[in-house]
């Protein structure tokens, strides 16, 4: 017996005690609803000449705020109102949408990773001051993990390397080709829609493991 | 080399180009939105004194079928309209809501089997003639299998087990839990609701396997 084991079985029963153990090796879950990225062009088109995003909220990745400006997106069968703004502005406005929104709007979007815009069908923005077709820029976002490249060590990992991710309780299970987005500007976070949250019964306190 | 070898082949070559091979096996999909089971009482006290249901459309299980009929329901947060009635008539009133639902109607249902009613929240249900509080019978739909009790023998599986299923392709999975409902009454069948559908891009053409 060493001379700290009594301190040390302690210090362990707080842990175990304090529910401090689950969270290791575990992946907080971030939810998205459908949401829109703008460039800054697009932003004036819409709200007017020099117009400047209002940040309502900041989100958990580092510089990423929702806004409090929101846009009509419309397709031939359907428009779907109050869609948020994220900020800040980016170089190609993008919007991505859940699969329920496809059959709303009338248009049948890809599953494709925030960025990849190639391809990719167009959507109707209207806003206060004005409206824009997009010729590009409509996805259904690929579920992806953020993270830095020190967590990615951790987890024995690398960037573009994709993994399965397990999901306990009731309405568990698996998500497959969940991509690892690692660099050193991100916060660990697993991104899912909200429809791939309330399928698996995920809230913005779950936490999910990887499962190479 | 037998006598029928250049037949037997070509016969497995024409099954295999016509695809038919890949439904070995697998389980077509059907997929539930919201919906309303009713009791003879409640119906007619929703729709007037001794009113029959109206087919609209057969279902997939023997005898189900969608009724023209629809219903407001409304918790303390918010009303959804125009939520489809399914008939026949049943013992006791039913809602089946979506996850993203209990969001909008601000009440929190539980993930249960169809008729497992006990402990469930109730819900107000708006109609032509009337309207009716319902003290129980809101909830989530658990994922389940139909099938015949021959179909559990080909499958090696026995009514009331949990199975897990695979589900292929960029935004696979698999979904655990999964109950399995056989009798002599039902369809080869795996039920789910829109959400679990939407984040696996699962549709009514999709068929999926059970993996124990």
């Amino acid at each position: 017996m060493g001379k700290y084991d009594a301190l040390a079985a302690l210090v362990l029963e707080a842990i175990k005690e304090g529910g401090y153990l689950k969270d290791l090796g575990s992946i907080p879950v971030g939810i998205s609803n459908r949401h829109i990225h703008l460039s800054q062009a697009d932003l004036e088109t819409l709200f007017g000449a020099g117009y400047q995003l209002t940040k309502a909220k900041d989100l958990s990745q580092p510089r990423q705020y929702a806004c409090k400006e929101t846009l009509i997106i419309a397709g031939p069968k359907g428009a779907l109102e109050k869609v948020r703004i994220l900020g800040p502005a980016r170089s190609e406005s993008q919007v991505e949408i859940l699969q329920a929104d496809c059959f709303k709007l009338g248009i049948t979007a890809p599953v494709r990773l925030s960025g990849d815009l190639q391809g990719t069908p167009g959507i109707t923005l209207i806003g206060p001051k004005g409206s824009i077709h997009l010729s590009k820029g409509l996805l259904i976002a690929q579920r992806h993990i953020h993270m830095t490249l020190e967590d990615a060590k951790t987890f024995g990992v690398t960037d573009g390397e994709q993994v399965n991710i397990q999901i306990d309780g009731l309405r568990g299970g698996t998500y497959s080709n969940v991509v690892v987005r690692a660099n050193n500007t991100s916060a660990l976070e697993f991104h899912i829609d909200t429809e791939e949250a309330n399928a698996m019964l995920l809230t913005s306190t779950s936490r999910i493991t990887i499962v190479k």
